[in-house]
């Protein structure tokens, strides 16, 4: 094998998206094998635009075509871990889109199955390429840092109007989509969270629904996290605020760091606080301090095509570890999921042991109550950096 | 009448700044009438220093000396109340330093008082002074900002090492100062920000006590506040980061408002984000958005002189209004107090109808409790820009 054969299922907004990137080259170890997608205006586009690929309605339909080694599921949140199970049940390496899934208790079956499988199972977390989160993830491991003792991350450019909601009929409810800001925009924040920086072991959390649009789901958050070392996170996200603000500022012994805008600034003691604290004897004294601009490089990395480049190479024996593995698609949902809780039942909520049940039994309520959309005018929307 | 003749209560840290600020002329419609602290070192200093002022021992001395026609009083904390109103007994007009008092329901005592006695009451919020907070809500008030959606400040630039807190026996004690970031450092921003927003209906907060230094009152703290209008806050503080961060962001209708480092940037919407709501199509439509550095002066104003000025001026007959009225201050120590109750109680607070008397029976348990202080090193220090 020289190249990895890989199944789009779905040519949605995402699944367009691959379909192109493999097409056009920009993953050398990558060749499509075959899409599908349910609406037949989807695959008569596709196929007015790439008459040579294999074109079927229904996932399964890919998934016994032994045309692929590989598929992406690129539908839905709800369908994507059956899709995930079902395509390992064909033996199939697989990749999801995100988010992992809508509630937990539906990925942590998925992670099973995956784990029993035996085939690669990797997570479209495309951030995860971006040079400033893994410069900053390097130096936490490195012990750069020190102690971290707060961090506070206000990700609030996500602006979507009431045509964004109204744009499809499964947007923003709970019977299709799972949520809002949370499941929608934030996992690939949720996922650099813990992966940076470890799950949070508590979270407390406010929501507001439907606060600045016409949706009955999620589209203003404040979370508090908190780790039993001392550590605090504050996440602060909205969907309705124009324009919006992106800012990462992690204080710690070693000073502060802040990502906005393309920048890494840190401001590094030149001893530790904790040290500065055991020879110090002024009641003003302050750490020495210097402003340091961290070289990074200027794009935003591979994104996409370095996650499915990353994943091909593994399976082909080329690299040793996936940047995402499917696995841990949990960890962000499970935050997500922690702060729905939260702000419906008004508790802290324990995500070493988090109610998989109660989060299901409380999202199935929302479910059963989810209303029609009206007014919905389907757009065939230019999603270019939106994802 | 041409000059208000001042008493000074107290001749500490901040007594002594104002004893100075007046001797030195800076303040030209005030004159020193006179100045007591118990502390008869302190008053030796002063009276080498300026043999001309008559000095006192006690605060009843100089309210009824007949030397002063306005008193200030600069004192530990819990001293404010009793002595502002001791003061209006003796006919006097009164300044008191920040914090108003320690907890509301003698603060409320305290205005109460006030309001009886006729005479001009003032609170030395020399943060009112600055010209980026008077801007600031100027436009809040003309309704340049449009609905006010998130309000998030960021203030931590407050580190307190251990020989701070070890200064004196009286510091970061519930007994003897009755709190710590809230009741120390943060009264001008909570003041500030009820100046400028107005006051949070909820209040739900957690806090640490002694996370960073050997203190029994708190040194890091977030809260959420949540007003009846949908507008939600967030204020983060702590006295352990080094270096630490002032910055106050507020989204809007029109936009996004930073103040940081001096600046005063606004991100303005060329139409209101409600008003682009009403005329969008695109499913990522924005509204157009123009970043304006707003003219601010160099200077952080007139400070504590200001405050001085415009009550001599009041007194005097020249102005009409206090910039900063006692009465005001049982606000921001709503605020405060309500955080330490939310992080004590595990409960959101309503602060229209705060439990006054709760409050102090909490308070109360932990002053019982109030550790003496061991290793203190009575050092003078320099306190020039940290109040």
């Amino acid at each position: 094998m020289e190249k990895v054969r890989l199944g789009v299922i779905g040519y949605g907004n995402m699944g367009t998206a691959h379909v192109d990137w493999v097409m056009e080259g920009k993953v050398p170890n990558m060749e499509i094998g075959a899409v599908c997608d349910i609406d037949v205006d989807r695959r008569n586009a596709l196929k007015e635009k790439y008459p040579e690929i294999s074109v079927f309605e229904t996932a399964e339909d890919v998934f016994k075509s032994g045309l692929c080694d590989a598929v992406i599921i690129a539908t839905p949140h709800y369908d994507h871990p059956p899709l995930v199970k079902k395509a390992f049940e064909y033996g199939l390496n697989v990749i999801t889109e995100k988010p992992a899934g809508v509630y937990t208790k539906q990925v942590k079956e998925m992670n099973e199955a995956a784990k029993m499988s035996g085939k690669l199972f990797g997570i479209m977390y495309n951030q995860r390429t971006n040079p400033l989160y893994q410069k900053l993830r390097n130096m936490i491991k490195d012990g750069q840092l020190g102690h971290i003792k707060r961090i506070t991350w206000i990700i609030t450019d996500w602006y979507r109007p009431q045509a964004y909601h109204d744009s499809s009929s499964w947007r923003s409810t709970w019977k299709d989509e799972g949520g809002g800001a949370l499941i929608n925009q934030n996992p690939h924040q949720l996922d650099l969270w813990q992966w940076m920086f470890g799950m949070p072991d508590k979270i407390y959390a406010k929501a507001s629904f439907g606060k600045y649009h016409d949706i009955e789901v999620e589209d203003d958050v404040v979370a508090f996290f908190e780790y039993d070392n001392g550590t605090t996170g504050q996440y602060i996200t909205s969907t309705g605020e124009a324009p919006g603000t992106n800012r990462l500022e992690i204080a710690c012994d070693m000073g502060r760091i802040v990502i906005e805008k393309g920048q890494f600034i840190f401001n590094r003691n030149v001893i530790s606080e904790r040290e500065f604290e055991k020879i110090n004897t002024q009641p003003f004294g302050l750490p020495e301090c210097w402003k340091c601009e961290l070289p990074v490089e200027a794009s935003v990395g591979e994104q996409h095509v370095g996650i499915l480049k990353n994943f091909a190479s593994v399976l082909l024996g080329n690299q040793d570890k996936l940047l995402a593995p499917g696995e841990e698609g949990i960890n962000g949902l499970t935050i997500s999921n922690s702060i729905h809780l939260s702000a419906w039942t008004g508790k802290t909520i324990d995500t070493k042991n988090f109610p998989h049940d109660e989060y299901y039994e409380l999202l199935s309520e929302r479910i059963k109550k989810s209303k029609v959309k009206k007014n919905v005018k389907r757009v065939v929307a230019d999603t270019k950096n939106t994802y």
